[in-house]
């Protein structure tokens, strides 16, 4: 049914040119679509975007993260980004005609089948926690590799998947499920960075907006303007039309005009068929009034 | 590079059951997505829709009307729908990462292959025409079937391709290329017919709007309102949008406002991507944008 899941693993290893070969072998051998793969030296992480029926993702995830295990010896590693293991994330994204429920489910067998065929503690985070502490990647990952050994000591970070014992070769897995990001920025037609910040504190969650979006008022300094940079943490339940709808009328109060907007890389079809629906005023608009939508459901039978 | 090309043939068969058998059987041999085939009793016709490669749509549309020319013969042909051959007609349509110049120069090799293979007379019609006179299907069909052998003697009807001379059992043929069709209907918050039709004059090209719309007004007895019915036939130049917020302005005269609209049937995913970049102000917004783009890509290289 043209079911289309997502996964961005990512892996403490951005240095050795030799390590995107072995990822890229491995994608070799899967129906997936890689939509980004990149390695960063001082970061030494790599990061890799690909999607597929979700069977495929879930398999191909898998392969990829015990090739990662295989290479990588986390007690040599050093690098600016925070991590605490060789497969540091891994995310499932439910892009199309799937729930959260189902990505979910997903990552939890996933998991569970990581941890135990490499012996390494796994915490489940965003979507897929399984306590609001856990929620956040950034609370699960705190102290980092390093800190991994005294963490799963506390009786409070007791594993969700594999052995409580800290695995020093591999350290510490977080699997999640979670939304695509949308990350949707709108200049305005003015240098006022005031007004930049309080259209974003207008519009975003943490002070009083709307529940899925985060923002910041920024200055675009080459272009003399000033932006409310965002993102859009579920685009399902706060679409795309309505933030910019806010936007404008937050911006109106100011004299302020949107000079023009941003999609900083990519979003699902549905989170585009959503604002042509409000826009164009059609009730129930979806991607069944899309003709590549019949190619792509024969893809994935 | 994921090109998409569609093909609409009409042959002149709507009631023999087996006929559809037949073309289905043709179907099974080629990559093409069959969007649409039906059959129509009282029109005595049968309608396909399908799309996918340009080469392998033009090598589908070739085994259709072979089978059709097999099958039917003209001679013993009645039905309400005006028709002048035993493939009727074949309008060739860019539906993604095609010109009209691509689908002109496709449906122009596709007639000379068939008129030739055939014995089959051939015009080409809209953007395949090789004069004004030939551009609209009505012109070119006027006299239909019964009146072809008078009109092949007409010093102003040279074939475009095949023969001068009539066949007497498959008719004549005319292949054409098109833009997709657009039906956009705005339904009106109001049961004032004179303002749906005063709207609809006001869009449509041939009363002085916009040069890609057809428009009417007209009632929708069962909800008690009215509607603006369009068919938008060169989405790449006059855009959705536009006929839109036309619409939108000129109820706002009448102090009418738009209830909702409807898409019938389906539309490309550019015309879907050229609203989303006006509505939503994303410069040069398109399809690349779309995470979905990735895979239709990879299913026709």
């Amino acid at each position: 049914m043209g079911q289309l899941l997502q996964c961005v693993p990512n892996f403490s290893e951005g240095r050795d040119p030799a390590f995107r070969c072995e990822l890229q072998n491995v994608f070799e051998r899967f129906p997936v679509k890689v939509l980004d793969l990149s390695m960063d030296a001082d970061h030494n992480r790599a990061d890799c975007t690909f999607l597929g029926a979700p069977t495929v993702v879930e398999e191909c995830a898998a392969a990829l993260c015990a090739r990662a295990v295989e290479l990588i010896d986390m007690r040599t590693h050093t690098g600016s980004h925070p991590r605490m293991g060789a497969v540091d994330v891994v995310p499932f994204v439910p892009i199309r005609s799937l729930t959260m429920e189902d990505a979910v489910e997903i990552a939890r067998r996933f998991g569970k089948g990581f941890a135990q065929r490499h012996a390494v503690p796994v915490f489940f985070y965003e979507e897929a926690c399984t306590s609001e502490g856990r929620r956040n990647l950034a609370d699960v990952r705190r102290g980092e590799y390093e800190g991994m050994p005294a963490k799963l000591e506390d009786p409070g970070w007791a594993v969700d998947a594999g052995p409580q014992a800290f695995n020093e070769r591999s350290g510490v897995t977080a699997v999640g499920a979670r939304m695509p990001l949308i990350a949707f920025n709108v200049n305005l037609g003015t240098d006022d960075l005031a007004a930049a910040k309080a259209i974003a504190a207008a519009v975003r969650h943490s002070s009083g907006g709307l529940r899925y979006v985060k923002a910041m008022g920024l200055e675009v300094a080459d272009r003399g303007l000033v932006q409310v940079s965002m993102n859009l943490v579920d685009y399902r339940r706060t679409p795309i039309h309505r933030v910019l709808e806010l936007v404008r009328s937050e911006a109106a109060r100011y004299g302020v005009s949107v000079r023009e907007c941003e999609l900083v890389g990519m979003a699902p079809l549905e989170a585009l068929t959503e604002a042509v629906g409000y826009y164009l005023q059609i009730p129930g608009f979806d991607s069944e009034k899309v003709i590549e939508h019949y190619l792509l459901d024969e893809d994935e039978s």
